[in-house]
């Protein structure tokens, strides 16, 4: 599947291709976001360049001025079709061999366009991986390139009635799914894992701890999930999808997870 | 540091850029293998080779064919400088947004020619690092390309005096130097970290390993190391380089130390 738009720059220049010393290749620096575009704008925007930015402080990367990429996304998406996904990879830029990085980096910063994926208002249906996420407290939270586990995750499975997969990090925990976040509905909360050690703290994650009543994070065990009363799992992409079955374990629809999704959609129609 | 030449590949393929869409650049789902010319021929090339043979058979990806790769380097290093860096990248080549790999991935290879650093014998001055290393057993050894962790690692200092430093995993374990394999005299015999759960298993520790009478892995914790008789840290561009300090503490020159380099001379000259 191809982008369809594509706008590469080096600092604030356009260039037309990838450098192929560009150290996002080299070492997966760099960060990225998943955007969905509704009617031919971000509706997340501020958020997603919240995470960008506060993943760019942490690993040490000029980011982009806020103006400037506005500019440029809406440049891109001028000619895209109004509902799509926006993609945006900014990484430490080109480097030399080694993994010291250049003293004053010219990030790189990718924008594609995507079509957004065939409409889909769930109930999903989950399997548990045997992959773990690693513990690493340096990386844990933020969307960076280094994506390797969720690659390792994803390729556990090819049925397409399955679709998705909740990973645990090494201790055990209950940590996301490949591509999404994971809410459990348990003592009338709304609970999601804490990622300090491991996983993505998704924009839409984000949204519901803002948003639900009472939603926190908390340590979950594949038990506490399996005997949750309600369950989904939420991205950027998508919005909030109720998780229908996970192994044999059945849910039926549950109102706190209607009243969250009507929620959603009052706030961002495109869901 | 721009390469000295470049030459990508879509499949067998010779192509002018790298797509964005790449996943080498999505995820840093491929593999690397950075190796010493010497007279216009890579000396460890068989060893190299395997490795990344090794690393594609865990990460699902296909492995070129040896000898159209072996054909593809030549055609690089035919007007490159006759001592030289090859870097080589395999990544599971153009994917779509999602973490699922194509059905029937078509691999990206770029090569690329580096100048050979400059001259240098040793002894390398070290620090130890704060950065841990994650353990995570379905990636650890291999060469791939989610490399953030050596990123920060190096990122600790700036200091020229400092060549390398020496990284520990999670569980406090000595692993390697940032680009480095590390070897310790302990006991009369050289000992180097095992590599199962974090670190890439380097080339040059490969012939140490087979070579040097005795080597061996061992567990080595931060006072192994600095109570050693000697110290050595060794990759495939450099070969083996003496450690001559580590934090406060000096080494002198060590007769095992120089018996071992001067029998990588007599096996493979451009050390």
């Amino acid at each position: 599947m191809s982008a369809l738009a594509t706008a590469i720059y080096r600092g604030r220049e356009r260039v037309p291709a990838l450098d192929p010393a560009d150290r996002g290749l080299a070492y997966g620096d760099g960060l990225f976001e998943t955007m969905r575009v509704s009617g031919a704008a971000v509706p997340w925007w501020d958020a997603h360049l919240a995470r960008l930015a506060h993943g760019a402080q942490r690993l040490g990367i000029p980011k982009p001025d806020t103006a400037w990429l506005a500019e440029a996304a809406a440049a891109l998406l001028a000619d895209a079709p109004s509902e799509a996904v926006l993609k945006l990879v900014l990484t430490r830029g080109v480097g030399g061999r080694g993994y010291a990085a250049p003293e004053t980096p010219q990030p790189t910063l990718l924008l594609s366009v995507h079509p957004l994926p065939a409409p889909f208002d769930g109930p999903l249906t989950l399997r548990w991986c045997d992959t773990r996420l690693a513990l690493q407290p340096r990386l844990a939270g933020l969307k960076h390139l280094n994506r390797l586990e969720q690659v390792l995750a994803r390729a556990e499975w090819n049925d397409a009635a399955i679709h998705e997969g909740l990973v645990l990090d090494a201790a055990g925990r209950v940590t996301c799914a490949t591509a999404a976040n994971v809410f459990a509905f348990i003592g009338g909360r709304w609970l999601t894992p804490a990622l300090h050690e491991a996983g993505v703290a998704g924009i839409a994650r984000g949204w519901v701890l803002a948003n639900a009543p009472g939603a926190q994070e908390a340590e979950l065990r594949p038990a506490d999930i399996e005997s949750a009363g309600a369950l989904f799992l939420c991205n950027a992409v998508r919005g909030i999808l109720p998780v229908g079955r996970l192994g044999s374990i059945d849910w039926a629809p549950h109102p706190a997870l209607d009243e969250l999704r009507r929620r959603l959609r009052r706030d961002v129609p495109a869901f």
